[in-house]
């Protein structure tokens, strides 16, 4: 590394310290950084063409319009005028939505007011479900191992939870940073033998890129929400719908949990162009639109994955999210590589080096535009030669 | 009333009912009642030059430039960065500020988390003061009377204060929903006589349009928060910068507080056009040709209310804010005023008829273009004749 590369990685690591458990943006990395220049952001986890296809409605509506005046300066609609769009379009009682300011909101809101006593968070994992914790919860971890791939082994897994009794459990599905998926036929054994959790939190904000066959269909286990009482579904809408910048998402809980939270706050806490987005995935035309950039993102994420798997030296764990784990291999660490990827290539890659529970040199990639992953697959070709 | 006139009535109260202890929104409105041509919105506290201000910056630097698409794809940057712009701004240690999705927001984490056993509201208040209040917190209400204007008598709320013995106290300055405004030497001698209250809300969300002199200087407690720390400083950036579908809000707080909550959440409550409007807000620029557009208003403001309150049979009350509350005393209950407002002229009014704490029949109105308030004057007129 000469001078001008040390002295750019002393800089990135301050930034990277100052952003906590999580990277720093895009933006801030612009203006803090304005001498590197980033080609690609391989460490934000989004379908760039379900963006594309936002903003060609955005454009259109709202735009050309001047319709987005009315967007930016008015109050937009309460909490429960939102939920009531979005559960009639998920078929669910709209009594049950909680619309979030973001995932990490929702996600903030319920373990702040329903997770009690214990919880048991998986690692590696997206750090707010135990940074987020209050003062009085203990926090216990199951670890996934990258011997079985980070996948959850039910058996294992429902003795754990047994063995430790927390009140609340918390699957990522798939799971972030790894991608490992546990499938549908599994994930209701675990929810029926672990039925006695009172708070059973089941985070799809990856679901969208999963699938279990070749149709591709959505796999989600929102529609058994009726039978599973305890669940507490949360959802981000910023990564497959491409919207990072709006700050959208949502949970399906107990309708008296929906209410706990609506009597105590979150009034305004969707923006008018949150509004605008949740109104447009109400809508059939948007949908179906949106089902094709869907699986041709998947389509993408699949041929990127298998390339990545034939480069020698780092190992790719299996994933059915948007992203890949990628251990390294060759020696060096995970610093080194980020750094290299950075500096060199401008691709901003995940550095995993503060993620809980995970042993060994990682980075984390996300697929991006065809062109973007082939970027990166060459990139990564020439560092591991 | 007619039966079409009722039937909208009946629609429109069961629309108010849903909302809660505020109006529906201008949107909601519009989705739910396509019926009813709304003209001026005076139930929105907001002022129009400033929103016209922010779209000319919006449109030269986001839309012409494309940059628009950034701000909704990518995460925005993280709460104590952007904290960081505003105090700097501000003048203020940055590790004072929390910024929030909206005041709401603000108002809601610090009274979840910094308000214990008793707080002490003024009203007739903003509801939120109240209703978020967790269930160990007493609400004890100092009713500001009308007889007195609705203003706050430094030597009787220092007694009720002191024989209540709260850990938390709200001065809404200038107040909502009356416009009432607590001069700058006397909010120092509450501040000062009352500084063993562990917490001390002052919510200047309306502050911009408040003056104590001709120059028409912003009056703000700010800058004493170094004197004075159990001040905690509530600011919504809706009203003075016109930008209510953007959700910008701030709080000042002690630093320890500040971080207490960013440890447990508040990661990405900024959307990314907040996040734009706060870069904005700290540019010399900007604030330059915002003071202009402030000042414009205030004016016009101030001839508003010198017309209305000529208008006979309604009793206007003293305001620093850029609304009025008025006394319907013509015999007409609120109810029919504020619905006669909306279907025969289209001026929709706040409904004060759910405000705790007033006694008698009230509207409030706020203050828009010159053409809209002259409009209103001259409604108000016909119905008052």
């Amino acid at each position: 590394m000469n001078a001008t590369s040390a002295a750019l990685f002393e800089k990135f690591s301050k930034l990277k310290t100052n952003a906590g458990n999580h990277s720093p943006s895009l933006t801030t990395l612009k203006v803090q950084m304005p001498e590197i220049e980033i080609k690609v952001d391989a460490c934000f986890l989004s379908n760039p063409y379900a963006t594309e296809l936002f903003l060609k409605y955005f454009k259109k509506e709202l735009l050309d319009t001047g319709e987005i005046n009315n967007v930016l300066e008015f109050y937009p609609s309460q909490n429960n005028e939102i939920a009531s769009l979005v559960g009639q379009h998920l078929k669910i009682d709209p009594s049950r939505i909680f619309i979030g300011n973001g995932a990490t909101e929702v996600v903030q809101a319920i373990i702040h007011n329903f997770v009690k006593d214990k919880i048991i968070v998986n690692i590696p994992t997206f750090s707010p479900y135990y940074s987020f914790a209050l003062p009085h919860t203990e926090v216990v971890y199951y670890e996934l191992k990258k011997e079985d791939n980070f996948t959850v082994n039910p058996d294992e897994y429902i003795a754990f939870v047994t063995k430790h009794k927390p009140d609340s459990i918390v699957l990522i599905n798939p799971n972030n940073p790894d991608g490992g998926y546990i499938p549908h036929k599994e994930l209701i054994r675990i929810v029926e033998e672990l039925s006695w959790v009172p708070t059973i939190i089941i985070d799809e904000s990856f679901i969208h890129f999963a699938f279990e066959n070749s149709s591709l269909a959505l796999p989600s286990i929102a529609s058994l929400i009726d039978q599973y009482p305890n669940l507490h579904i949360v959802k981000s809408m910023s990564k497959d719908f491409g919207i990072a910048g709006i700050r959208c998402g949502y949970a399906i809980l107990p309708a008296e949990k929906v209410s706990y939270l609506l009597d105590r706050g979150f009034l305004w806490n969707s923006s008018g162009l949150a509004e605008y987005f949740f109104r447009l995935y109400t809508r059939k035309d948007f949908i179906l639109e949106y089902e094709e950039v869907r699986k041709k993102y998947i389509t993408e994420s699949l041929f990127f994955v298998t390339e990545l798997n034939r480069i020698p030296k780092m190992r790719v764990y299996p994933t059915k999210a948007n992203f890949v784990l990628i251990e390294i291999l060759n020696g060096q660490t995970s610093d080194e590589i980020a750094t290299e990827l950075l500096l060199t290539y401008g691709i901003y890659a995940r550095n995993c080096s503060d993620k809980k529970g995970l042993y060994g040199q990682f980075i984390r990639v996300a697929t991006r535009y065809k062109d973007e992953n082939e970027y990166i697959i060459r990139s990564l070709r020439t560092i591991f030669r």
